[in-house]
């Protein structure tokens, strides 16, 4: 794989916020001669050391109810070192779509010798491990976990950390192109072979959206990512002195971190998950207020933004409205303590503009998961390590 | 890469066709340990082989006024390793979009240090060196070579040839996603790694395609290859006595060939290129009519039919009729001398169903161009090979 280098690199404290890079090429061949002078412009990254990463990721598919012919494609895309994760919550009951999930990937796995586990969201004894070992923030009242894909995601990093990953990269589960979701994970792979830094986390901006595939639920999102993009460089911008459009991928719902660096955000749910994740970054390691973790603060919190080759094409879900998709992301950033009047005035604006808010109304306070670090990894390791032959798809149930 | 062991193959004379393989994982990972067991269903394609026939292969991408970014995109998919050719039959006059052709694919190169070449297909002076060498089937009376697909994959053959490449594999400069062009490419090189013959072919089928895609273009293809398909299937089936469904990919555009068979075959235009190509096959070493060349006969010709794990997503063009999109490759199959009176009738039923002739009205004649291993390759060389140096991307101009 071909990468542009790093040409520009904004700072906010700890943060080093690389500017979108270009996948040149999906596939750069045997050879390993990269001129200096070409070094200059381009980074070539070598299969051998990107395996190395991959046999280091854990890739985690949050998934609902989703065709099964995409689940399979999607797991088929994943390159095989990876381990993989489906963090179903598809509906058990009046028919078990979670149970037909198992068996397609059991079936896939067993023809491909693919290492993947299938854990349900409301696995009682993965909330129990969780209530044990001290993280409740993500449990609702009958004790499971709640709905919700940040709220899978927050367990998969509790997973990951149990089984010695590295790092942690999330794939959705409706993706038609199984060359995507490749292309994904080795951007992950390459961001973190690019990073100076064990606290790195990569996002992913897609290149463009075919046309003929511009439905509503796309040009929604276009506009929602735009919209979220301008008020948290807005933030940045007002905090530094200096005009930035650096973020282009607050809403990036694949993207990857060091387990080091997910284990000391703090989450958010549903829409708001994935801009959270960098007002966590800033709030943490941005110089503004005392820093989370010397350590990571020492070494430097890393954002890379990496824009893949391949359009994304997902699968049409055109429910939601614009105003519930923008809500959650913008409250992140209105009611972070790194918000000043400007980037305040500016989110109300838009919300207005949109018809999200009425006037004199706010953006809702964003629901906040502590840090995943806080856990007693003994206590949840001990009720979950042994069951996790359970949820392995290669072994014999 | 994992694949489906070849489960089925039938015979006709010393053609061997391969039923349809399916991809299993595009990425199967470093490690080489394929157990016995689980090479009796799956072939593990170690990527330093593939790679190793990637090299030895040009891909050659046909275009014709296609959007810049799409052609770049392609580009970009496929592996480094492989030699690439554009044969390009874009405006030059009005505007001159073989220029921006040209100038995207430089900077591309440029910055990825990737062997390409881009030609013309009216480029005068491959015109002449076909001219001299013997070949005059793809001129027209102004001497250059003729509009259409097929001619510029014919020209592109002696050039492959005389680059002293083992293999040709075409791929459409239309597609939307550099990873599905990566995966042809991938399955191209898995199909001759599995080849125990030198005399191979690689077809590819397209897994499915999404619904959000849907238009006239993609049904009518659908229909297209079905009927196709199915006649095909009628002329080997009467031949053997044996009822067969084997062949599914009559219309692959996307396809590659060793060089060895591909000077062995004739050629048809447009959309009857692909089905004459299978035509040719069996009437030259189906066993039925004399061998058209006695060391293929007896190593045998495989054919190979690998499904993707990616759909295709192609830029929608749909000004064809159906008629005119059927008519050319029935028209192969119907003139062929294999073809008896079931499967004529076969024809005219199917073409009668959908008012592609009048009653009583044949499908036309394919105009057929004599297999390229009939030029005088010295004198092709003579002019072309000093040439090169101007068609290259790399070089300075």
């Amino acid at each position: 794989m071909r990468v542009e280098q790093t040409r520009y690199t904004e700072r906010f404290g700890s943060v080093r916020i690389n500017e979108v890079q270009k996948v040149l090429e999906l596939d750069s061949g045997g050879d390993n001669d990269l001129s200096a002078t070409e070094r200059i412009a381009v980074v070539k990254l070598n299969e051998e050391m990107l395996r190395d990463y991959e046999r280091k990721t854990l890739i985690v598919i949050p998934t609902k109810d989703e065709k099964l012919k995409l689940l399979e494609g999607v797991i088929s895309g994943v390159p095989h070192d990876s381990v993989i994760l489906v963090m179903s919550n598809s509906e058990q009951k009046k028919v078990d779509r979670f149970r037909m999930e198992s068996d397609t990937l059991e079936q896939y796995c067993h023809f491909t010798r693919r290492k993947a586990y299938i854990i349900h969201q409301k696995d009682p004894e993965l909330a129990r491990a969780l209530a044990e070992a001290g993280y409740k923030d993500i449990l609702g009242e009958d004790g499971l976990i709640k709905n919700g894909k940040a709220e899978g995601m927050i367990a998969s990093i509790f997973i990951a950390g149990m089984m010695n990953h590295k790092y942690i990269g999330f794939i959705d589960a409706d993706n038609y192109f199984p060359g995507s979701v490749w292309e994904y994970c080795k951007c992950y792979a390459a961001g973190f072979a690019m990073a100076r830094s064990s606290y790195a986390m990569v996002r992913i901006l897609w290149r463009y959206k075919p046309k003929i595939s511009e439905g509503m639920y796309f040009r929604k999102w276009g506009r929602v990512s735009e919209i979220t993009n301008r008020c948290m460089n807005s933030l940045l911008s007002s905090r530094s002195g200096f005009e930035t459009e650096i973020i282009k991928t607050s809403n990036a719902g694949e993207h990857a971190m060091s387990l080091k660096l997910a284990e000391l955000l703090c989450y958010a749910s549903r829409f708001a998950v994935e801009p959270q994740e960098l007002i966590s970054i800033f709030e943490s390691f941005g110089g503004v207020l005392p820093m989370a973790c010397k350590s990571a603060a020492k070494a430097g919190v890393e954002l890379f933004q990496i824009e893949t080759r391949n359009p994304h094409l997902h699968e049409e879900k055109g429910e939601e409205h614009l105003k519930d998709m923008l809500l959650p992301g913008l409250g992140t950033i209105y009611h972070s303590s790194l918000c000043e009047d400007v980037t305040k005035a500016k989110i109300i604006d838009e919300l207005l503009q949109y018809n999200a808010i009425e006037p004199d109304e706010k953006p809702p306070l964003p629901q906040l998961c502590q840090p995943p670090k806080s856990i007693n990894k003994k206590k949840f390791k001990a009720i979950m390590e042994e069951r996790m032959g359970l949820y392995s798809t290669l072994e014999e149930h």
